[in-house]
């Protein structure tokens, strides 16, 4: 009798005393001897099999209208990357599942694995900071300045209307290198300041905080050490429910006491500029605290260099800032766009975060065979959650997007005319000119100029027969149904070029 | 006792009568609290854990240098792209396992897989065809014109050195619809020609086939209908090893009779141009057969067009071209770069494929539910592999290539102007300028302009003291070390913004 052990979950194997099988990983595909006319896809279970039109969940398609405003969305970002120095790298979408390993705290389990199929255990990367670690390991770089801009993978619950998804752009700026205090950590600030200013996303605040002052208050209120990351995890909920719950949270399922927690409420319910960072330093317990002090004292440094930045206005000392990932050591921090819910409510209200970062000065020397640190501080800008609202907002204006580039359709009025215009098409590609014909042997004059209006190209360059005699192109300007007769050499080398609008 | 299951390789699990275990899902990642400092890396199996340094096998990282010049590559290619009017569209890294399923005969073994983690069943895409396939089915396109450049899977034997990774970048441009014959065909032989004219990569030729041909070829010479993919996948090892090898993997193996073979033999080792197809549309044989005669007659029209685009010194009408994936129906091409062996040689050497591709028919049918066919075409660039070529001739040449584009370093010579460099750079950059600074409080004024020096930056804007005090800054030119004081506003809005060569 065959015993059936469970594996992962959906898989259940037979396992009798004989039984050749092969494993999951092996019995897929199923033999496929190739494509011939008339067959139905292979891999059905006999017969019926219908395809499943659809991408994985939590992913999607973008298509030309998307892909050209991501293009600019992302170029807007780069531009700002590429102003303050930085190279950029590139890593594999897939990472040893080592490399991965115990670097992401309770988030860990959102990882996707591949399948062992002999060889190494891989993952697919989670995001670009453990990466970007294990490349300066490797490489024994302990300088650098980059971005990378790439996808990343998280078996989380999609949310794709608020631009959550399980594969999803990041777009991350880093300093490594040993430097003084809170100079490369300034330059991060001011990096979300400007792209956030420039895309006109309106107004938003960027929350600071440094897991030194948290530690500094779970330490003061009486929490193990042990527990620090744990509890941390907890006060970062704060921006999404009210303290009441975070409260009841630590002493539920986290086992703080009462006490503790409301210790802690006191001041993780703190925000403010310089003169909340003056109080604190002044705060009998705090002020006590190695760790506490160190981290008021770079943040007071910080609130220095920004103010030479001028860009203090948008920044909040936030002491509810958490950040979910465990590898962060000092500053940290994270811009959310505000918004006038209506004209009633003074308060605004917070539509989610779009950009977030920190220092962490100890992830590259988790890599190190020795343990050397390199000290890390970096961004990482949500680029989906500012496409989703730019992309709104393109549907609101209805605003059309062309997806081409196309300058000028050849195009011909009568039949036979093929030749002609595979001729003219082929000495516009090689003037450099982005030209476009249908792919008929005799279209229609309308249907071609309909095309034009269709896909927004500006220009059509007709050649009949009596241009073809006399060695000239009609140039039609599609908008304004204006047409004038010009030599093709004229075209290709004088207007073209220099066509404006297209 | 316990026995041990095997599973896929490297995995023995114990079965007992009742040892509660987890799946190897879900015994990864081991329970771990968080990074504390001082801590050693979590995962670690009773310490002694030692990270493994490395990407996946077949994959690799792109340091700035790369990644400056693969940027450059795929500019090229996608201007050649806009040129030709296609839009940019993307897909997802993850497919549902179905999706690839059945689509690639013999090579689907080397796809790479996920782990069943719960939820759908998915693999990584293996090229950016398929993906089309099912992207046009899905939102039931019938007509589109576009262009995809990403990333790949396949789980292949790599050959780094000779650009062949197991992630790799795939430059794609297809022609999506119900068209005259051979028009978009000869569009995309077209492009071949331009990016690999454009990128001066030396000598190339394009062999052409057809599918049609080659299976017309098959019939004549007495293959039954079902050997004809695994036959051609024997042929298509031709521009690889001798006939000889081609002929005893066709009987041994593949089961053909020694004179079908030979028959085979015959045809295959042909090569030409126009000249050839006219003599096979006089063969006895083939004339008689419907596919073969279809083939012939759509390459002779090719060849037609190919003569209006100026382009058929670069293509060879190949009959040993056969192309290794399943779902090509008509065209196939694949282009080779040549090179003189030693001077000697009078032959020139093939040094491996740089771009392919073909007609597939069939493909988005299998995808829609009703069967209905959307024809298409499309090229594939390989750009890893001119990648490679253009990286050695870089190195090859000594040129050094900047991985920043900074035009400006701001620098102080004293000590205690942190200050000023902060607020100086601040306008910098709100100028649009690219600059950067040391991140040091007092750094040396020689190490700023050694870091100018090492990292290709042009100029240097200089803030001492008295320059603040006359609210100046010295500009330097780095190379040639000349020193001109002007008013900050005009560094910002003149100077600046026209510097040539940065």
């Amino acid at each position: 009798m065959l015993r059936l052990v469970p594996l992962a979950a959906g898989w259940l194997l037979p396992v009798g005393p004989a039984v050749p099988r092969l494993s999951p990983a092996r019995a897929w595909p199923l033999p496929y001897s190739g494509f011939l006319p008339g067959r139905a896809a292979a891999g059905s279970a006999g017969g019926g099999w219908r395809p499943v039109l659809k991408t994985p969940k939590g992913t999607r398609d973008h298509p030309p209208a998307h892909t050209v405003l991501r293009d600019r969305l992302l170029a807007a970002v780069v531009t700002c990357f590429k102003r303050h120095g930085a190279a950029a790298i590139d890593t594999p979408v897939l990472e040893l599942r080592e490399t991965l390993m115990g670097k992401y705290g309770e988030e860990a389990k959102l990882i996707y694995e591949l399948q062992d199929q002999g060889g190494e255990l891989l993952a697919l990367r989670y995001d670009l900071t453990v990466p970007f670690a294990r490349y300066l390991a490797m490489n024994k770089i302990t300088n650098m300045k980059r971005y990378h801009i790439a996808k990343v993978y998280r078996r989380d619950n999609p949310a794709t209307t608020r631009g959550r998804y399980r594969e999803f752009y990041q777009c991350d700026f880093d300093i490594a290198g040993q430097f003084d205090p809170m100079i490369p950590d300034a330059e991060c600030l001011k990096i979300v300041h400007e792209i956030l200013s420039d895309l006109q996303l309106g107004d938003f605040v960027i929350k600071v905080n440094d897991r030194r002052i948290l530690n500094g208050i779970f330490a003061v209120c009486g929490i193990p050490e042990s527990k620090f990351i744990t509890t941390c995890c907890t006060v970062d909920k704060l921006d999404k429910v009210p303290w009441e719950e975070v409260r009841s949270e630590m002493v539920g399922e986290k086992g703080l006491s009462p006490e503790a927690a409301d210790h802690i409420g006191e001041y993780v319910q703190l925000h403010g500029g310089l003169e909340l960072i003056e109080q604190l330093l002044q705060d009998p317990k705090l002020s006590q605290n190695k760790l506490a002090k160190e981290g008021l004292g770079d943040m007071k440094l910080l609130f220095e260099y920004l103010t030479l930045f001028g860009i203090t206005g948008k920044i909040s000392f936030d002491l509810s800032l958490a950040r979910g990932l465990d590898y962060y050591t000092g500053v940290i921090f994270e811009a959310v766009l505000l918004q006038q819910e209506n004209e009633h409510v003074e308060e605004p209200v917070s539509v989610g975060s779009v950009a977030g970062g920190g220092r962490y000065d100890g992830l590259v020397g988790m890599f190190d065979p020795k343990g050397r640190k390199v000290p890390c501080v970096g961004v990482s800008i949500g680029i989906e959650r500012i496409f989703s609202i730019l992309e709104q907002r393109m549907k609101a204006s209805g605003e059309k997007v062309r997806t081409t580039e196309t300058q000028v359709l050849v195009a011909t009025p009568h039949k036979h005319l093929l030749a002609a215009r595979l001729k003219l098409i082929s000495e516009l590609w090689g003037a450099g000119i982005k030209a476009e014909m249908l792919y008929k042997k005799d279209p229609k004059l309308l249907k071609q100029l309909q095309y034009c209006e269709d896909t927004g190209i500006p220009l059509a360059a007709i050649v009949g027969e009596q241009e073809l005699a006399d060695g000239v192109v009609k140039l039609r300007d599609v908008a304004t149904r204006v047409e004038v007769r010009m030599p093709v050499l004229y075209l290709l080398l004088k207007v073209l070029p220099k066509c404006s609008g297209c």
